[in-house]
């Protein structure tokens, strides 16, 4: 009954956890064998730092979020899931009576739980209890291991939708991490005729080029706006997600951004950017911003089952749940050609 | 110097016609050597009953709106074309100052002039002078052929526009004709996750399946929103588009729609339709009318050339321009297998 | 420890009625003390008719939907409000974890609990327990008269939501009853420079001019599309509310419209009307349909006290509660004049 | 034959000026008197700094482009207008075949030409020619100096448009100059329960209490994001309108902001702002930015002749045009309690 716990920063153990125990089955909730753990970087920034803002590692806490299992035991209400269902799960639990959840926006609501975010723990562990409401069934056709993949997916399908777009818009996503990849794979399936891809890594940006209608920009030889408005007869393009998290990339949105378009910032900013509202007048440019996601998971599943989205690409390694803290040392080191590692726990 | 003449209800002439002579080139006109002219249900309507509606075919009229060709010659102000350009054309031209187009809404401007709708003259001739702003130039690996099929394929990316699809989203296609497929097409690459297309001809719906994530219901056999719901857990799908242009059609819009749901009229109505405002209250439903397309054929020729888009499929006959009036003969006859047949012109 | 019941169609008795002692306090409930309640007229149809649709009085039901009160005992998880606070209440109670209403879409919930909808009794009674999130605090500045008026007010504020209105847009509002005057006052709140009220009651109309920049048409005499045209320079209204729940009205929603207009049905249709869809195909018309309210009882209670809108002019009569039978009668008879009657209970 | 001419940086002259003779009165344009000029701060700018960004006076140049007056000519091909009419005027003529302008978006066409702006003259001068399509005839109940009024209430309007406020929003207007003025007023005819407008100036704040359910913030005696939750419940404002143009003003939008809320860039920026991506992030804020203002002049025109906006408030001196050079030097000194200084020009 091991768990993956993050007893302090730099320092990740292997160990019995008391926590599941105490796991109580309520009457809408489910309990899930975990299968697949997805290593997203805010655990490896857990890990190497301890902590994000306000959100510091006070306690031993199990990191892991991005999960897929199988229903083991079901509530006395629950109907819409049974023993052996193989599920993926969303991290994000919301007060169901507050003003924002009751508005449809569970995402913002000050008071959601999210796994692996202190103090609520990870699901780096043998099994869970989680709302039956927050677990999506998964078709025969998709598996484990792309199921992990439906949260980050989530982010690059929750920033399409905001952008709203139509089809034939071109887009650039900056950044080709893997929340610029879901991203860009999201805006293609959104409709999107092409989407440029910018970065300084030319690995990734070659793995991005193999993903759909994708050009890559290489930012460290090429000036990014020139390239765009070269590429769009001038226009430039209709929408462009900012997902480096770098002040520099925030700080060129709306130079390749054609009149009328629309600026996603998904990529957290750790200060205040320099945003150049005149440049964002001119075009009046619609600048949206991102919080996780929101009523996206199930269609998530639905894209991966009919073949209108493809993640499988971006799984570059999988682990075994023992080998599990040297699979963050390697993800801490920044290793080349990686995507998206996971876990594999005992079944 | 020949055109395909409607000189009366069932009687096509290909014959001289002293239209070309008088065609003046205005400082923002290009003048076009046509390459490949479809054929549309209107001019094949208009072949058969003379007319519909207030559009009565009371002289000789030339037939033929969907089309690609290369430009020959260009005005003294046009500067976005140049001469040897491959180009398809917007076979509407709007006032460009009535308030309508002012708007953005040209394609519902009421002076709105459209090619082979009486009195205006189609376009199986050799020639055509026509705005440079209404005439899109064709990238290297977009054939003449794909480019005839804008035309069509517009009305299915304007619905789709229309209907705001959001990524992950399932919608029903209601009718397997050319328009209904274009839709089918439209609506996936727009980001349905999966679509259904409804029809009576197994042939057609046998050819939809292949489109893509696309699911067939004859509903010669089946009762579709029985299939619907019960394919959807219930909830039904979030848009239903209406190409079928039946009564039948068009009244069982709200069975299959899911609450918040979307539906868009395409397919003309002859007659008012019955229509169960209750139906659609319980679901606050948001339903849309399309009347063609505005803003997207350079939209629809980024998706052809990036693959976004495959028309294709839909392409199944060809015919030499001097084949036009057996060609029309065997479209009148609603030939088993058809989708689009297209005439190519003497180069 | 009377409430005003309705036994069977046609018979009305104020009388005991045993349901207020099984009313249980959870947590989240407040126990409210009757103050006022309008007369709707759903509330006159279940008297005249014993029911409507799939709504059918079996059982006797106590009356009364639009209310409110003062907060007299409160569950044990209530912060926001606390005894003594005066309330108006949303009358309609969806399940918290359907699919509908985690996507916002409360209103539109098939499993709503909504009051004098059969088997759910109504409010006409001295007490009532209710969900403290379904009940709106009053400021000093609104009296239980106009926030009795909050819960058919709603309505056309919801309408004028989904309607979208933009500032200086022209409308029509179809109907002069309680419905279409709310809705004409909220068109006029959401930034419509001029509204069109047409019915064929001069006493109705008179009241409509009375409330803003509202223009009556009796379509008795007027041909209503030839008047607005005439009126608007022939572009017509950019929207149309449809509040008479007549085929007529709902049938010539399109003719004044204008170009890229919107239509919202407000008024229930009790059979299926004929609709043109080549009307609103060639203004690509959007058309939208309400079901009761969602998220906009605080907006109004906000409007009503800071003056942005005025019901006080549409109540004009009020009942005692031991009047009650006699208050039906009337508001039965159609009595000439009256808009809105109130029964006030026993404080 | 006198026009107000800015000679250079600080030196204006009431002086002949030849422009008028050359003006030639195209098909679509019609000949107008001018009436009514109001003094913007742009063009208090130019005449305190001689530029702004890249636009320098480096020639002689007519201030003015707030304006209304009477058509004293048409052109041949103008039916909407005769002469006599009394109109106001949009000051900026697109390129009407511009890829924005089509799309509808004729505010942000690069090469839209706009009075007063170099090297384009404005109007404080007897006459000008104008396009047709961007003068609007006046109703008898609009005066001229409220006419003269459009041009900046247009700039709010459109802010209230992209804000797309819905009935009951509550918002914050930042700065309470003559913009934010025409700001607030135009949120609450578009529908807002209540404004809120900060300032730092308690003559500007107690004008603007004046004029509806605006409520005035002192920013330098209060902490606006402290008392907009305090007001507010701690949910916050669902709109904020920038309107102060002032670093400190922009960097605060956020803080007062609600989940799910919007902000609206109006006012000017000399450098770039501290943008605080995260606040942003946990309320999913959607930025919209505006330049001028696009298909609002009739909507205006509307408003103003139904009361549904009343800006004579904001009219605060009017000058003789004699006085012209007078005025520019009184505005120029932002003289204490002025808000609106309109020239009237002979007649």
């Amino acid at each position: 009954m091991k768990a993956l716990v993050l007893e302090e920063k730099m320092k990740l153990s292997l160990r019995d956890f008391p926590i599941e125990r105490d796991e109580v089955l309520g009457p809408r909730d489910v309990r899930i064998k975990l299968h697949t753990v997805g290593i997203c970087g805010s655990d490896v920034h857990y890990y190497t730092h301890g902590g994000t803002g306000v959100f510091q590692v006070k306690a031993p806490m199990i990191l892991g979020h991005e999960a897929s299992g199988t229903v083991i035991e079901i509530g006395a209400e629950v109907t819409s899931l049974k023993v052996g269902d193989r599920v993926c799960m969303e991290p994000g639990i919301p007060d169901p009576n507050s003003r924002a959840t009751r508005l449809g926006l569970y995402n913002i609501d000050p008071a959601v739980r999210f796994w692996a975010t202190p103090p609520i723990h990870g699901v780096l562990r043998p099994s869970v209890v989680h709302p039956a409401d927050f677990s999506y069934k998964l078709p025969d056709n998709v598996s484990f291991a792309e199921a992990a993949m439906v949260e980050p997916l989530a982010v690059g399908v929750h920033a399409a939708t905001k952008a709203q777009v139509r089809p034939g818009d071109i887009a650039l996503v900056i950044g080709a991490g893997p929340i610029g990849l879901v991203t860009a794979l999201s805006a293609v399936a959104a409709g999107c005729a092409r989407v440029f891809v910018s970065d300084i890594d030319d690995a990734k940006l070659e793995l991005a080029a193999k993903l759909g209608p994708i050009s890559p920009v290489n930012v460290a030889r090429q000036e990014l706006a020139r390239e765009i408005l070269a590429a769009t007869g001038g226009w430039g393009v209709e929408i462009v997600f900012e997902c480096s998290g770098h002040p520099a990339g925030a700080q060129g949105v709306f130079d390749p951004l054609s009149p009328g378009g629309r600026v996603v910032f998904i990529g957290s900013q750790v200060h205040p950017i320099h945003y150049d509202v005149g440049k964002a007048m001119v075009r009046e440019a619609r600048v949206e911003h991102v919080f996780r996601y929101a009523h996206v998971f199930p269609r998530c599943v639905a894209m991966l089952s009919s073949g209108a989205i493809d993640v499988k690409p971006l799984i570059t390694r999988t682990f075994d749940f023992d080998e599990s803290v040297r699979a963050f040392e390697i993800a801490a080191s920044a290793a080349k050609g990686e995507v998206k590692m996971q876990i594999a726990l005992p079944q």
